[in-house]
């Protein structure tokens, strides 16, 4: 066992699965598994699955069986179709059949898939192979190469031709985001200290846009737009700063240790209404923002930060935050979010009834069926409580139904209210190697770590 | 009758009615309805209506007594709700049963608003009415002291606080088109010369931007972000000239005679693939674009510019342009944008069949209904061929079956691809008080002309 095994450290999307309490350490160095028996292993059984404990494993090893096969699947749907061996980098807009219908390379997609690459290479064995490592160096090259707008600068673009062109930059923080988890997750596979600098460096600048001054993001201030806590920010703040820590001790831990804090109580500052509803937005203060974009909820955002601040909480020993996000971030979006009538989450609602602006307000998005997998297994694997698995089931059940593409491989990503596929393409320029893939592997290893028990 | 009765000058959503090769005058200053009657009415008729003439008639008098009654009701609707009071300007976001549901004000649609009651109370006597001219002032007002975005500078936002803070801009010129387009209308109405000069200003600085730089907008220039000429920006240029100069004489078009040309040009280079389709984007030379953006086309937008074309060509005298306007801006964006599964026409659409990335693509909205209403009947009115009328009344049956909410009055804008309204709201961010009455304040006046034929 290497020296940091032993590390209770926050880890969001982490290379160490925390979910019943125990901690599995799959990094690079260690893989052994660590488990602990216990010899009240029938009373356990009990406890996690109920009086009809044997059904329920079943059903368990059915479901990781299946995930096991869709994470197959969908990694090698990418691997086949998604490399530009020409200028390096990842095609993302793939249509259902694996064809490129557009060489656009969106900043975010090349960033993840980068990190996804990584992940699976430093921390499942079936993923080790040379072909991952080599395209997940070639992406972080492109990268590393083009995504920045000019070498003296950090902001990234959002959108590069296929051969690295900037063609749009957004006045946001999210490719830069993507970017330092690509560069970070690249630099643990390699052992590249320059690598995980820069990613380090890039975090500076980007606290610096969110808490002190967001005008090198070039958004012009005006009188009337209101200084807003937009739940991506913190969430995404929050997921770096468990990437750069994990198992890299204690002074990296405390570096970042106050900015954690603050992105969980910026995050805790969503629930609104008496506990009764998370909003998407809210006054930098905590309070409800007037008209639409203040009552804006969007389900599957609340339920990614749930299984986020329930990592924070199994990390930090909280039970209070566990609870917190159980009750608030994993049952309440769930609760108003699921569709009674069609099945599935609703991509936005607006907490008081009214129809949301969005378009797409009613359609079925393959990304928050994926944050709730996470959020309902990891929520049953900390608590054991039964209805918890239900919900799962539940989602389980629409989201296998629903999204593969049985034919081809990997997932659908956009159904109608009423579930049906209404844009067939499995990579677009919101859609990559990320949610399906992360949802699968997360899901896998919590499964992985329910069914340790029940072996003798 | 005024001096200027009789010039042919080009005017898009003119005052001036231009259907049947006759032009009716109904200005300010002159609502002599002038007529030209034929010697051969019963050959005409037939020409007009074919064999079955009277059953043609009795149907296209039910159109004219439902789109009456329907603008009368979309009038009522937003002189009930939408008026600011207080602050001055317009709601644009109003629920399905008349209530506010944000304070927003969109300049687009403080614009378009202003623009809509202006040429109702100047161009239809029942609309002359003191509650819709205080209005227009009051909307009039509302832009002037608070839509650009500073005193000195001609850009304007896109979006306001109910008391008039800019929320947002837009780096593109549409803001500043509708506010052209208010200010010109107004200033027809209320006579105000400093009005028209403001307005025709701030046109100088578009033209600026469009032909000759448009660094002012605020875009950073990219080197992967190419060039493109858009159909919207050709086509609302096209439709300012037309507004500047209706009926203001002979000077006024020649100064922007040349621009009018090349507004004509750049939309026709949006005719690609050899004749079979209408590309929404093109390169400035008038080349395909690659990728999405190149293969996009907007069957509601090609319609649109359809019945602009057609106005021009009638001006004009141009029976080739006129021909061209119908048989790749009307006909043809309607065989490639009707579903002819369950009706209406589709929003996005990829030439070469590939699923659009835009998530509303196979929505149905009012507003490419709303023009290809006025598309085919204009079309009709012109040529008399009947398939063209036919057409016209399929796209009347499933808009006149969607859209109209019978309850509460105006129009739902969002149908599921199936025709089920899925956002239920009648005003929004981008629909407000223009598609629907601009609509059906057209297709009321070419009826008129079409059945003042068929009367002794």
């Amino acid at each position: 066992m290497c020296a940091n095994s032993s590390l209770l450290i926050a880890v969001i999307t982490s290379s160490r699965c925390i979910s019943s309490g125990h901690v599995t350490v799959r990094d690079g160095c260690c893989r052994t598994r660590t488990r602990t028996r216990t010899r009240t292993l029938f009373l356990h059984r009990l406890s996690v699955f109920g009086p009809e404990g044997t059904m329920s494993v079943v059903k368990l090893e059915e479901y990781r069986e299946r995930i096991r096969k869709e994470l197959d699947s969908a990694v090698d749907f990418w691997l086949k179709y998604s490399h530009d061996t020409i200028h390096g980098g990842f095609f993302t807009c793939i249509g259902r059949d694996g064809k490129v219908y557009d060489e656009l390379k969106y900043v975010w997609l090349q960033g993840r898939q980068v990190w996804m690459y990584c992940r699976l290479y430093r921390t499942m064995d079936r993923f080790r192979r040379p072909e991952i490592l080599e395209a997940a160096k070639a992406g972080g090259a492109f990268l590393r190469k083009f995504a920045r707008v000019s070498s003296g600068q950090w902001k990234c673009a959002f959108c590069l031709t296929r051969d690295g062109k900037a063609v749009k930059i957004q006045r946001t923080i999210f490719s830069e985001c993507f970017y330092i988890m690509a560069m970070d997750e690249l630099s643990r596979v390699l052992g590249d200290k320059d690598m995980q600098l820069e990613a380090e460096q890039m975090m500076e600048q980007l606290i610096y846009w969110v808490k002190e001054d967001s005008s090198g993001l070039g958004r012009p201030q005006l009188p009337g737009d209101v200084p807003t806590n937009s739940m991506a920010v913190p969430m995404m703040l929050l997921c770096l700063v468990q990437q750069l820590t994990d198992g890299r001790g204690q002074e990296v831990v405390q570096k970042y240790g106050e900015l954690a804090s603050w992105c969980v109580q910026q995050i805790l500052q969503h629930i609104q209404r008496d506990g009764t509803a998370v909003l998407e937005n809210v006054s930098p203060e905590g309070a409800e923002l007037p008209g639409c974009q203040g009552r804006l909820q969007n389900p599957g955002h609340a339920l990614e930060a749930g299984w986020f601040l329930l990592q924070v909480s199994a990390e930090q020993g909280d039970t209070e935050l566990r609870q917190t996000a159980i009750n608030k971030f994993v049952e309440l979006p769930y609760q108003k979010g699921w569709d009674k009538e069609h099945g599935g989450l609703f991509y936005f609602l607006d907490v008081d009834g009214h129809c949301p602006t969005q378009l797409e307000w009613s359609m079925k998005l393959w990304w928050p069926h994926c944050e709730a997998l996470i959020a309902f297994l990891m929520a049953y694997s900390q608590t054991k409580k039964p209805e918890l698995l239900e919900t799962f089931s539940q989602v389980y059940e629409y989201t296998f139904n629903h999204f593969p593409d049985a034919k081809n491989g990997e997932w659908f990503g956009y159904l109608t209210q009423e579930g049906k596929v209404t844009l067939d393409f499995k990579g677009g320029p919101f859609k990559g190697f990320f949610h399906v893939p992360r949802c699968l592997y997360m899901c896998e290893r919590i499964l992985d770590d329910l069914l340790a028990y029940t072996k003798d």
